[in-house]
């Protein structure tokens, strides 16, 4: 803990079975105008919609709506939610959905009173919100993004080809959330092993940087922990209660700022991976899968010490007889091995890029300083070359 | 993560070197009138007193002093702070102090405007808060309790020969907490350690409690590996700043509500340790100290399956060979060895206890429900016994 630094996280969580109850505690908090935003139809197919409007009803709210929220929301989408928010003169967004959904809510609250363009101000230029912010809340229906308490979101701009991530201060921090791991039952087990990663990337992003010892480490490698246990319960059974809160619980404190405190950070994996989204349209998780084992062996000789440790307190590598690169490789395999076992894309090939792409996807790939190594752009085409 | 819960943290942490620098962003939140409170006069001594008093001034604010808080703030303090800070009308209470002032602190918020007799209603009768509460803001100088961001506060009646502790919601945790890791340094090491094994303890009153996979189990081994590297570190060289400052962080996030989420807890250790602390005065961490291994030892076959996992993933023994009950006792073995290595009081004879004490302790001793076992109060004479 060296740095100088400030925490609060003023978002209030509902958890466990009877989470959506919580919204008759948080509703009266807020004017009657509602934009309920949410994606495709899932929600109304697994009946949490229904719930939803009925408690938003009983509540006395006007109910206005803003569907279509896609897994990469874009910038276009952005500029609609603006007008959908104005036009109803939103006093609460409520997302109903996944990481792109409340990621999106988000960005519709700093940009509904800001008179400058969204995109540009926000993820281009990354200014801060200097105008009214609209209270959002949180209905959760799928794990990993950590997006229901923090202040991050990620909109892509396909004409410019890039997917860009903003993290806002804790103003913009759901005032809300509602987590009941139910309702991550119904979601396809693709999008399950997808979000499971994500979070494990979100940890591992956080875990390999600094040299310095730091109580987050120690709290970060419990998180892997459990998050390896639960997901391997998890995969074989789905509607395993015990397995998909501790998940979804994880989720929540791998990227709620906790674990970042003091310490520095690399998040390349994710620049990596978005630049494959931004190229791809593929999903989330699955494009951080893709590039970490290329990445991590790549960086492997520049943080040898914390690899070796990440071998021995997450993976139970044990060090009788190896070297400490040994160990930091050994590492490595475990949990190469366990990715594949756990169901994992592990190849960008596997997502749609082909090698022509490979220069537009460098070149969209911002490059991050706080890992063990500082990419350059030929680097990143090395990695994405040994990731297809 | 079983059970449904809330969760809400709101107190902001300045956290580091320059974390008073704070108080210029929280002061001008508040009123003109602060209730400075403090204990003895070692913050006179060791400056912190005169930097929190220049930065009031500063802030325009008018000063009014509670001082004198004893380690074991008692009902009568409670009764004269109330008083003082009715004179004072004070607007904010700015505790100055470890976690008996910041608990005082807190007591004296939610009595000020109580029409009852606050030791009898928070205390003896649990109930809520029915009034107006001032804010309390913390300037920590002794790490242990975590009070500096929960809703905590124990006070003892000397009279009654009861040392209890009221959990108020998040309206009275502390608005703000500063905690530089430099204003601890100046602590004697009695202290330093007694507050080393109050964090433990607030640890292992959680994790020893339940059957289910939570994965606020692996937080709380992450946490506790990282206090006793840091530790080990801060008995040789109390200035070090990167153990202190873990020690710091790992002392708020023990007893901040977090790990409890979700899972049951026990805190019978601190109600055998309350018991000793009303009978002797001896400090708080001593306390604990002195009745753990016999209570832990007392209750480990009932929970052997923790015990053991404690002893592998906390204290590296080596399962191999070994029955799961060999496992848990040699975790109890290298915990003990530890303990008397950093120079932890390893029995309540030193604290000042007698034979002939022990039935009145017993009798101060409240019974919890949520540990391995539930003690009659013949096994809590019997642990006393081998305390002594």
């Amino acid at each position: 803990m060296l740095g100088n630094f400030t925490y609060c996280n003023p978002t209030k969580l509902y958890f466990g079975e009877d989470a959506l109850n919580g919204l008759n505690a948080e509703l009266p908090k807020y004017g009657k105008n509602v934009l309920l935003v949410y994606g495709g139809g899932s929600i109304k197919k697994n009946g949490i919609y229904d719930k939803v409007v009925a408690l938003l009803k009983e509540n006395g709210k006007e109910i206005f709506e803003d569907a279509g929220v896609m897994p990469n929301p874009t910038s276009d989408k952005l500029n609609e939610g603006v007008a959908r928010a104005k036009a109803a003169q939103a006093d609460l967004i409520l997302a109903v959905g996944g990481g792109s959904v409340c990621d999106y809510a988000k960005a519709v609250s700093v940009s509904v009173h800001c008179n400058d363009d969204p995109w540009e101000k926000y993820f281009i230029r990354f200014e801060d919100v200097s105008c009214k912010i609209i209270p959002v809340g949180c209905v959760l229906t799928m794990v990993g993004t950590g997006s229901e308490m923090n202040g991050g979101s990620v909109i892509t701009n396909h004409q410019q080809k890039l997917k860009i991530g903003h993290v806002f201060g804790e103003n913009v921090f759901p005032k809300f959330s509602i987590l009941n791991p139910k309702f991550t039952y119904t979601l396809p087990k693709y999008q399950m092993i997808s979000g499971i990663f994500d979070i494990m990337s979100h940890i591992l992003e956080q875990y390999f940087s600094g040299t310095d010892d730091n109580t987050s480490d120690y709290i970060m490698e419990g998180l892997l922990r459990s998050l390896i246990h639960s997901a391997n319960i998890a995969v074989e059974n789905p509607t395993d209660y015990e397995a998909r809160s501790n998940i979804m619980w994880i989720a929540t404190w791998a990227l709620n700022t906790l674990v970042a405190k003091g310490k520095s950070t690399d998040w390349m994996v994710h620049m990596l991976g978005q630049a494959v989204g931004a190229h791809t349209d593929a999903t989330h998780g699955m494009t951080l899968s893709a590039v970490s084992m290329p990445y991590y062996r790549y960086i492997l000789p520049y943080g040898t010490k914390k690899f070796a440790r990440y071998a021995e307190a997450v993976w139970n590598v044990n060090p009788k007889g190896k070297t400490e690169e040994d160990i930091a490789k050994a590492g490595l395999c475990a949990m190469e091995d366990w990715m594949k076992s756990i169901g994992l894309v592990m190849n960008i090939t596997d997502l749609g890029t082909t090698e022509e792409m490979l220069d537009g996807m460098v070149e969209s790939t911002l490059i991050m300083n706080g890992g063990y190594k500082i990419l350059t752009p030929e680097e990143i085409k090395i990695i994405f070359k040994a990731s297809l």
